[in-house]
């Protein structure tokens, strides 16, 4: 069934800026006129047709999200046809389709907000881009969890297509994290050191190995498990300086670690509550907590004293604000992701454990992804 | 009673910083030694002791502070003589003594923070201050609720004696906090807009003074109380734009009140708990709140979703650590001064509401400083 979808808008909930506004999924929007073709600019097209992962209202992801068939439009001169590779699902995709997150798109809409592509074809006025290249998403509200897409060159920026497909599909948004809150905040040197929660987490390993290669400690929490050994070695192996339980950073032993590295300068926050009061306590006079994600959906409670007498700094970071404050300056983004890439040549920065999963079984990956303690990523493969 | 105390030293309970070490309180040490004249360096000293609230143990301030009588030290060639004229209890000066606040003197010790002096002598070495000017402390620890003192030159800053003395005496801890929390966190302009709580306090009526005169609107929160009109005018008669109940914050009727001046960028939190999380409800997009009291005794608890997506900064404020950081380039401090004395020549900056309390009275005026609701600081007059 073809779909009278028209320009995806994200409406954002938090702020007036509708930088994004204009299309991103550039689909049919002339459906109801048959004479009209919509493929009447482009040449050599190879598909009028794609499949996506469409919801047409908020609710459960399994339950909303269906697998549909869209026109594709035309491709303009300043457009690239690109055919998607992988895409993953993050909790933020999740929040998105349940109607929790702080963007919206306009119903109907494409699920997915990262991943990777290969330009197919581009339009005549292209030049940064050419047949074969692979690009992501500058932005969030791409809807990358489909097979074939036309986008504006200027929404897309390139990567080298020899790093692994899986590192390529989820670059954009937690390795990118990761690098924004280690260099943004503090100014740590080799030596210094960081201490999160949520250490398993995407942003997490991201961090214990783009820290690692900066010789930056981490210190890094983790709730109590089964197999905590395993998961403790696994990231160590990837870098970790110190891996530990969430109770102990309220038992003694934790004097005991801060005689191997010294107090941490930054604290990382991906889970709030209690645990991010925890971290508070262990920062240095001066330092930064900085808040990614609220995954115990508690608030961040900061003592008067922290505040006054350790003259803590409790920030926040959104990786999709981030690119849009940056977007008329593409350099520090492209020095970004050049530095990012880089790693993963050399082997320093791996993607975290992922399960690809087929376009067509996308149910039971949403389901999956929608798991505690998920110890995988669900990566959708077109 | 003479004692022989020791040089008063800080003890920083959250910093490894000891820069407040060497002596302040310069009293007797040779008291054993009865050849040793504690005078001989200096000609023409006016007083050989000087009358002191002192206290040999934390607790309940009006029981453990005594009026006593200590030894002058010997003014030496980098020293000055200074007479007290006033001084008043800072809630600051009260936890100080009850053991609670974040530095520590070493006991016994004098209390009192803050105040104004006039110099009645000078060391031979000494070229920045002459006899007769006012000088104000540069740092917290002084021991000002006395009659006399013998302090280096290097300890205190001169202010000009032209102003009122209860300004002069209030002037070292409220009107600084307030001048750089208003401009050291946010970039504010005229018309832009600050919310503060605890507005009736003394940091809270320099906020207010200091931005109006700079044509920066103030929102300012009150506990509701019996005479709520009274007390509305009289922030608006010394420049308070709005002047609203805490439970406005939550109120429908804020709205309206923001159709007459822009969400603020800044939010000024002297009490922490629900009334913080209120303020920051109402904060512009990348504004900040900056603590400087906790009067509720209950944390900052700051929502996720204003950390990442609304990207509010929350920090912390404290005037002694902001003087001792700027120790060494008293340019700026001197800057400040300058400004808040120009404030107070052209009636634009008053001194809060002050109650004057002789010396000898002092049991009165800590019970008095100590009530809830106060409506006055309390200043002991020497």
């Amino acid at each position: 069934m073809l779909l009278p979808l028209h320009t995806v808008c994200l409406r954002s909930q938090t702020t007036c800026r509708r930088s994004f506004a204009s299309a991103l999924l550039k689909l049919s929007r002339h459906r109801d006129n048959a004479n009209v073709s919509h493929f009447s600019h482009s040449a050599g097209l190879s598909a009028q047709t794609c499949k996506t992962l469409l919801y047409r209202k908020h609710g459960d992801p399994s339950q909303t999200i269906q697998l549909e068939d869209v026109d594709l439009p035309p491709i303009g001169a300043k457009d690239v046809l690109v055919k998607m590779l992988a895409a993953p699902i993050n909790p933020s995709d999740i929040n998105m389709i349940q109607g929790t997150y702080a963007i919206l798109p306009d119903l109907p809409a494409v699920g997915g907000n990262e991943g990777v592509a290969q330009v197919v074809e581009v339009g005549s006025l292209v030049n940064s881009l050419k047949t074969g290249d692979w690009v992501i998403p500058k932005d969030a509200g791409l809807g990358t969890w489909r097979t074939e897409a036309v986008l504006a060159e200027n929404d897309v920026i390139s990567l080298p297509n020899d790093i692994p497909l899986l590192s390529a599909a989820t670059l954009g948004v937690n390795p990118c994290t990761a690098f924004r809150m280690l260099f943004d905040f503090e100014d740590l040197k080799p030596g210094d050191t960081v201490i999160q929660n949520a250490a398993n987490s995407g942003v997490g390993q991201a961090v214990i190995q783009i820290a690692a290669a900066r010789r930056i400690n981490t210190i890094n929490v983790i709730r109590d498990r089964p197999e905590f050994p395993q998961l403790s070695d696994r990231l160590k192996a990837i870098g970790a300086t110190h891996v530990i339980k969430e109770e102990t950073l309220r038992r003694p032993e934790i004097k005991e670690l801060f005689k191997t590295c010294p107090k941490p300068k930054l604290a990382l926050n991906g889970v709030g509550g209690k645990s991010a009061t925890e971290l508070l306590r262990h920062l240095q006079v001066g330092g930064s907590m900085v808040t990614y994600g609220g995954m115990a959906k508690q608030p961040v409670t900061v003592p008067v004293s922290a505040l006054i007498f350790k003259d803590v700094k409790v920030r926040g970071f959104w990786v999709t604000q981030w690119k849009r404050d940056h977007s008329n300056d593409e350099r520090v983004f492209r020095a970004m992701l050049d530095e990012l890439c880089s790693l993963i040549q050399q082997g320093k920065l791996t993607a975290p454990a992922c399960t690809e999963v087929g376009l067509q079984d996308y149910s039971k990956a949403l389901d999956a992804a929608m798991q505690p303690f998920t110890s995988a990523k669900q990566v959708l493969i077109m």
